[in-house]
């Protein structure tokens, strides 16, 4: 017995339900516009979608997204070797690696602390944080989680394991955005931007 | 040679661009959520597309999505068969048979006239329309299309081809939408809920 064409609509908006940001409107829109445009269209990114996890794993050392067992940061000896920042996913690398302003290592947690999710210590890569710290020669970690509850608490976490060992660590500065309107500020940054203020020169 | 992880990534990036409302923001968003989530949702999400768009084709009646050469709407004897309502795409059926308000058949455009965009008449099931009224004992042509510049000429241009048939051809009414805000209701939605007013009984 063939499927009703409404399943297969049902079938991908479900599964496009699953990303953030998508709820049953979009997925629907999105559903019905993917069947509705030529066979590349839909081909592509489907395929693009099973190729990437097909040869995609995670970095053996770092947790970045790799092809390789070693990822292209991770084997590449001219970065600097004293510093590692630590990042929640491996997006934020991506980021990092845009703005052209760091040169050291990363570890990748894959998550943050959340305990209205579950999500405890040690679903995050803290062992092979603590292990890698132990072993690395760092002078430094760079706390660079998001600035939230769940990022706070990692941090507190993640200072407190590494303590044992003798490595500076510091965290992004907080302060106002470039760009950005003082009017429109909230007053916890701005709390922090007067706090850290630094001399004008 | 092993393509490096940001190619694949790239590649997920511009197959989720092509989709209506997805910024390379989104885009990139969706595509390291893909990649960082377990293999069921991504190869979910892969398969349902590819199994929707091998096994959905158009209803050759009236272009609805289908799995079966003739969809289950037009399949459905027991519709009002006086009433053809014209739409822009598939997805404008789901919200009408979701409302459960109309029961006559559907025909679907698969677009509208769109001069900035080169979509000309003959890009639509026009004359597929036109030859349906000519044979098909309809009563009465509904026009539900999007009530913008574009929704409007493609109306006026049906209207035009099917003078000759003998067939009442009417236009979903515009007004105040329900549970809306007198206060924010654009000005010519109001003038055509004040030119259309009705007896209140």
């Amino acid at each position: 017995m063939s499927l009703n064409h409404s399943d297969y609509v049902k079938d991908i908006v479900f599964a496009f339900k699953k990303l953030p940001g998508i709820g049953e409107r979009s997925a629907r829109r999105l559903a019905f516009y993917l069947l509705s445009q030529n066979e590349s269209v839909a081909y592509g990114l489907a395929d693009a979608i099973k190729n990437a996890k097909q040869n995609i794993k995670l970095c053996q050392k770092c947790f970045n997204l790799s092809s390789d067992d070693i990822c292209h940061i991770c084997g590449n000896p001219s970065r600097n070797g004293k510093q590692l920042c630590i990042v929640e996913n491996p997006e934020i690398i991506y980021v990092f690696e845009k703005s052209g302003n760091y040169n050291g290592y990363y570890h990748v947690l894959h998550g943050l602390i959340n305990p209205l999710e579950g999500i405890t210590p040690s679903d995050l890569k803290l062992k092979e944080l603590a292990s890698r710290v132990e072993n690395g020669g760092f002078e430094e970690i760079i706390l660079a989680l998001n600035p939230n509850s769940n990022g706070e608490a990692t941090s507190i976490y993640i200072h407190k394991i590494l303590s044992p060992y003798n490595v500076r660590i510091s965290a992004l500065a907080r302060g106002i955005p470039i760009g950005s309107d003082l009017e429109y500020v909230d007053k916890d940054t701005l709390s922090e931007a007067l706090n850290y203020r630094k001399k004008f020169d």
